[in-house]
């Protein structure tokens, strides 16, 4: 792949010249267009030439408008970074919609880098190209315009360049020590460099090799590929935009909809229920094991997560406050999903569940979560079908890394009952300071149960991992409902400790 | 301070329950009519008992709407804050307009933990006491509601809850490390809360200490100052936004008006001219030279930022690119200052600067600044004379953090004539790519060049420090322009590491 690009490429000064003036006119157009558009552009420049990867990112800031443009480079990963799944820095720094973003020293080089000092194994490297793959994949299918840059320098030509430098120091002050390491480790770092480019170069997401003998060449090709890119997505942009609307019943949702009896849900026992002394006495216990093991959680850097999703009125807030009171503030974090604010808008539907994940040692709680997007989104036509059906694996990947990198999660769908429902629909009504937390949209949401149970039981059957099993939990009485809670969070705890 | 609060408040259970429901729904109002208001709410939770700092925050998440509620606890500083000025971890986390932050375990915690560890002497406390008052001021002055709590427990209290979890461990699992700590270490502790309380309890931001011996009282007191002050503020905040129209010319701005050809500016030599030759090989050098210290800085950890201010079409972008031209994209991050976006219009105007403050070992560089608050914001009636004129401590404070944290900061004033102005604005409307750099705005910057100089020389005069002084850089000439920043730059590193 990379000695195909290998053809000498080269651009005259003069046909550079007359080519650049349009050329930047037309990438500053575009890039204004892009301010009004509703994707973001996501440039990611990486290969084996180290030189021509920096000097490209000055003339990219030359030629497109620098206040619109924010590059981002990945070092050494900083403590805060280490202590969350490897995708966190790159989540956290994602352009919004609009924005141009350029990558570099970023997931394709990061991957080389720890094979080549074997931090990573042969498989782990596997795993790795992977995780990134599937990581362009959702970036693409929600809509970013993602172009992926080789540059690739020959072996001889690289070999001239060092000879230089060290002819003339002080000229060729640029070739540097990276330089001098790839030259001297081109045999293991070529392979791997083939293997990431042909494993990752998907339809969705392409790498583009090119040539970077000639600067001229190098700068002009990068920079055409850009603006044709941009213009062909700003042009199609309206199309994709259109809402998609879902079909509310498909065969196969009808199917399924017609059986909701045999589903988890309809197998959870509402019947049990706990005595007010039992409940005392077992809650007190349980939030002293909670705070122990929170304490040994702390000292050992182990996060968790927790994510509560369930009924309107099911209780999760006094759930979650009965888990948070055996807590110190400073060992956990509540995130109350609502409506996302602007900033979130602006970006990935798992941007804002990515940069709230905890430092080591704490743990978060999400009050409903991620899983909006195959529950409310999909039974009220907020998401494509598309959309909410493409979301079980980003899902199951997004909590897969989290897994994988030692937190545990747990997962409750708090259920009860219709009737428990509206029982508890009109107690709010009465109590004052409950009512703000009752709308018309809950009465909505109830009268589209049946929806709701055939969403939430194919949410449960294509999440629930082993690694991130959903646990049912009946409902209807409160007490039993937070027991059960926290003896499964005491468990989790205890067994990731 | 704190013996006087010792007056043994007790609040009967009766009157407690039926005082309760009001107050919820009056504070769930309240919170409700803030999210439409433009100012923030900062609640901070300190004291010496611990478990009742907890403790509100539970009671203050159930009876506020937790959605809108975040709370920050600050542990141990991560190496990504450790790398950072003291205060930006505090300022990452500040709520937007209309947000409500609760902030525990924070700066006046964090302060005394590191004088009682002996982390910071008898000086170095009295300066901490110093900066945290004018960052609260700060905060108080841009409008935030910023209300402190001081809980307060009695020693014999204290000694009472200790007796009794040695008793009944079971019982009382929340009495833990932290408890007896603060009791044997109760006469070092005590005097040093009384100094913070006595230094940091201002007419802006007043420290209220509330006895936290019986719980209801301490909720019912701590909810009710809160209630009464966010209506308070509620009902006052339309006079405040009033905008505050800035008289565009006082008497003192005519006295100043009268002599700009005394300030600084004038005294800038605009004709030094540097030949093609000298300034290829002299450029080269200097590039060569900063590429050297800044991969010393990245050994050694120690960042820098270089802060660009100037007339329009002064030259900045080209002189910036010389720079970076040097550097590694991993090395550095350019930031151009544009109108904010939503998010940080929601925050203190200094708020968008301290969260770009970069990692160790790297150079941040402004492209126009904070320094847009004494200038632009001024000149065009944007800031109240209030507000513009409290901006030169401001910025001194921000300043000296960043330079006393061991971070170099260079500021740059590029200069050039009107003339030189007038022909630049020309060549570049006959530029295609260029012409989106200028706009009648420009024109009409220019037209008010007495201003801008009055408004540049007070600038100068006023935020000009030691540790953080300004350079006036003769910019007719673009080319002499970029080797005196590029030696300063050098320079400034030199001194540094």
């Amino acid at each position: 792949m990379l000695e195909a690009a290998e053809i000498g490429r080269t651009q005259s000064r003069k046909t550079y010249e007359s080519r650049l003036p349009a050329l930047r006119v037309d990438l500053l157009n575009a890039q204004f267009d892009l301010r009004e558009a509703s994707f973001p552009v996501i440039l990611l420049v990486a290969g084996d030439d180290w030189i021509g990867c920096n000097e490209l990112i000055n003339v990219l800031h030359e030629w497109m408008d620098a206040r619109f443009l924010q590059t981002n480079a990945f070092g050494r990963p900083s403590e805060e970074e280490r202590e969350r799944p490897r995708f966190w820095r790159y989540w956290r720094t994602l352009p919004g919609r609009g924005e141009v973003g350029l990558f570099v020293s970023a997931w394709p080089e990061n991957a080389i880098a720890d094979r080549l000092r074997k931090k990573e194994g042969k498989a782990g490297f596997e795993r790795r190209l992977d995780h990134i793959s599937r990581f362009e994949e959702t970036l693409v299918a929600e809509g970013a315009l993602l172009l992926k840059f080789w540059l690739h320098l020959p072996k001889k030509e690289l070999q001239k360049r060092l000879a230089r430098a060290r002819k003339k120091p002080n000229e060729h002050w640029r070739v540097g020590a990276v330089d001098g390491s790839i030259f001297e480790n081109w045999d293991r770092f070529m392979p791997l460099a083939e293997r990431l480019l042909s494993r990752t170069s998907t339809g969705a997401a392409p790498w583009h090799v090119v040539e970077s003998t000639d600067e001229r060449y190098r700068n002009l090709t990068v920079a055409e590929t850009i603006l044709r890119a941009l213009r062909e997505r700003l042009a199609t942009a309206d199309e994709r935009e259109a809402p998609q609307v879902t079909v509310s019943a498909t065969p196969e949702d009808v199917a399924r909809r017609s059986s909701p009896s045999d589903g988890v849900l309809a197998r959870a026992d509402l019947a049990s229920r706990v005595s007010g002394e039992v409940y005392e006495r077992t809650l007190a216990r349980g939030q002293r094991r909670l705070r122990k093991l929170s304490e040994r959680a702390r000292r050992k850097g182990v996060s968790s997560v927790l994510v509560f999703e369930g009924w309107d009125a099911a209780g999760k807030g006094g759930t979650i406050r009965r888990l948070t009171g055996a807590l110190d503030a400073i060992d956990y974090r509540t995130i109350p999903i609502t409506a996302p604010c602007p900033e979130e808008q602006a970006h990935h539907y798992l941007w804002r569940f990515w940069r709230h994940l905890p430092r080591a040692g704490r743990m978060l709680i999400f009050d409903r979560s991620w899983y909006g997007r195959v529950l409310v989104e999909r039974v009220e036509g907020f998401a494509s079908r598309d959309a909410w059906q493409r979301a079980y694996a980003e899902i199951r990947d997004f909590e897969e890394q989290i897994v994988e990198h030692g937190i545990p999660l747990a997962k409750f769908w708090l259920h009860i009952d219709p009737e428990t429902q509206l029982e508890r629909f009109r107690a709010r009504e009465s109590t004052p300071y409950k009512k703000y937390k009752i709308t018309d949209d809950d009465y909505r949401n109830r009268d589209r149960r049946d929806d709701y149970v055939v969403a939430v039981e194919e949410m449960i059957a294509r999440t629930g991992t082993e690694a991130a099993p959903w646990v049912v939990v009946p409902a209807n009485d409160k007490k039993s409902a937070r027991l059960q809670v926290l003896d499964v969070v005491c468990q989790t705890l205890e067994k990731a400790l």
